[in-house]
C-alpha cells in the first residue's frame, strides 16, 4: 500500500478503507510507515485486527506512525520505495506524488499488479497506456478485490 | 541518461545524439550500462571524446556495453535505477518502459530536472501534469540544452 | 539474529535456543530468512509462540525457511545484511563466515550492541579489541540477556 | 580502497602511497569519497595522473574530498560500503574502524582479495584465520602488488 504523505481528507478516508479491507481479507499489509495515507491505511488495518509492517526511509523506528504494527527502519531514503515494490505481491496506490509514481513504476517493472485510487494516469504517444495489470479502481472495495484477485501464483 | 533497453532504431539514434551532445558540452554521462539506448548513448559519448559511467544492475562488469567507459557493477537489480537518479544532476530519458518511468519518478522526487524524448506523459485527474522541471523535448539538442540549463545550483 | 548458513549441529542448537529465549522475552526477531542458524532460530521463535521476520536476499518469498513468520524478499543480495543491522536494535550472532562478520561490523558501526556465540573475535595491533558493546557470550541465555539489556534507549 | 576516516598521519601517508602506486599500475581507484584515508588516497592517485571515483554515502556531490576525480552521491549511508565491495575487483584497506571492517567482510564474502595495512586481524576459536585471499601487507608497495596480482580472472 502506498500513496500521498500529505493526502486530502478524501484520500485519507480511501486509504483507511483500503487498509481495513486488506486486513479483513487476511492480507499482511506493507507500507512506508510514515504519516498520510500510510498512517490512515495502518489505522484501518488495526481496526480490522490485522498486521501492518512499515518500511521506514530513515533510521529511527520512532518515526513510524503510531498505528504501524511493525516498524523496520531501512535508512535507505527513497530507495525503500523500490524495496516496498519488491516485498509486496500486489499494490494499491492512493493519491500520491512522484514517490508514489516511483513505487507504481517499480511494482509494474517487477510484474506486481497495481490498483490505483485517485492517482496517476500513464500516457504514451498521446494515449493512455493499455496495461491489464494496472487498474484505476473506482472504490476501495474494487481496488482491494482486484489487487488480491491478481496476485501472481 | 536513461531509456529503453530494446529501443526502436529512431530511439537509438536519438540516444546516440544525446550522448554526443552531452559529451560535447563537457558533461560526465551516467547510464545503466547495458544495451539499447544506454549503449547508443555511450557510443555517442565516445565519438565526442567524453566519459561515460555505467551503473550495472548485476555483479559482472563484463555485462557492460562495449562503449561504456567505466563499468560499476552494483548487484542491486532495478534498485540501481534509484541510484542513477541520485547520482545525476539532470536526466534525459529516451523512450523506455516501467524501468525508465521509475527513473523519471525518482529523479523528479529528488528535484532533478528531467527532459524526455519520445517517452512517458504523466496525467492526474484526466489532464497532463504541469511541472516546470519535466520537459517533453522535440529533439536531442533541445533535450540536452534544456537539461544542462536546468541543473540546480 | 544472524549467523552461519551451514552451521554445525552445536551452532544450530545454540541458534534455536537464542530464538526461543528472544521470543519468550517478547522480542520481535529479525533474521536473514534462509536456512542454517536463521532457520533454527525461527524454529525456536515459533516454539515459544513468537514472531520472526526474514529479510531475504532474493526475490522469491518461497526461498524462506518454513519456520519464518513473515518473509520479506529484498532482492538486495548481501546488501540485506546492512539492512538487517539497520532494522534491529540489538544483534546476536551465532557462528558464521564473512557474511556474518559484515553484519557484526555494520551493527557496531551503527551503535547496535552485538552478542556473539562461537563467532568472530576481532583484533587490532595484535590484541583483542576492547569494545563494551561487543560481548562474547558463553551461552544462549547470556547472549539474549546481555543483548536485551544493552538495547539503546 | 577503504579505511579510516580519521587516520593517524602514518595511515594517511600509507594511503597516499597506495593511491599513487595503484594509479601508476593503471588501476581505476574506487573509494568512499570523503576525508581521511580516502582523501589521502585520492591525492596519491591525482599525483600519479590517475582517476579516482568516490562513492559518497550522502546526497551532496560537494561532500567529496577535493582530490576525488568523479564524485557519485549514493544517498545510501553506510550501505555504500557494500556497493564499494561489489564494484571493486580487489581491495586495499588502511587502518579503519567498523565501517572498514564491514567493507573487508563484504569484499571477502564476494570473493574479492583484500590486502590490509595497519588494519583488522580476524580470529576464530582463538586463532588468526587462515585465508589465502586476505593479506596483512607490510608496506604500500606490497599491498598494491599483492592486490593487483590476486584480481580474479
Amino acid at each position: 500500500m502506498c500513496g500521498a504523505s500529505a493526502p486530502s481528507p478524501e484520500e485519507a478516508a480511501l486509504a483507511r478503507s483500503v487498509g481495513r479491507r486488506l486486513a479483513e481479507r487476511g492480507a499482511l499489509v506493507l507500507c512506508g510507515g510514515l504519516g498520510g495515507v500510510m498512517e490512515a491505511c495502518a489505522e484501518g488495518v488495526r481496526e480490522a485486527g490485522g498486521t501492518s509492517i512499515g518500511l521506514l526511509p530513515g533510521w529511527d523506528p520512532d518515526e513510524a506512525a503510531e498505528a504501524i504494527g511493525v516498524a523496520l527502519p531501512t535508512g535507505l531514503g527513497e530507495v525503500r520505495n523500490a524495496l516496498l515494490a519488491r516485498a509486496c505481491v500486489a499494490m494499491v496506490a492512493v493519491g500520491g506524488g512522484y514517490g508514489t509514481l516511483s513505487e507504481i513504476a517499480f511494482a509494474r517493472r517487477l510484474g506486481r499488479p497495481v490498483a490505483t485510487l485517485s492517482s496517476w494516469q500513464l500516457h504514451r504517444d498521446g494515449a493512455q497506456i493499455d496495461d491489464p495489470d494496472l487498474f484505476a479502481a473506482g472504490s476501495p472495495a474494487a481496488a482491494v478485490d482486484w489487487a488480491l484477485d491478481h496476485v501472481p501464483d
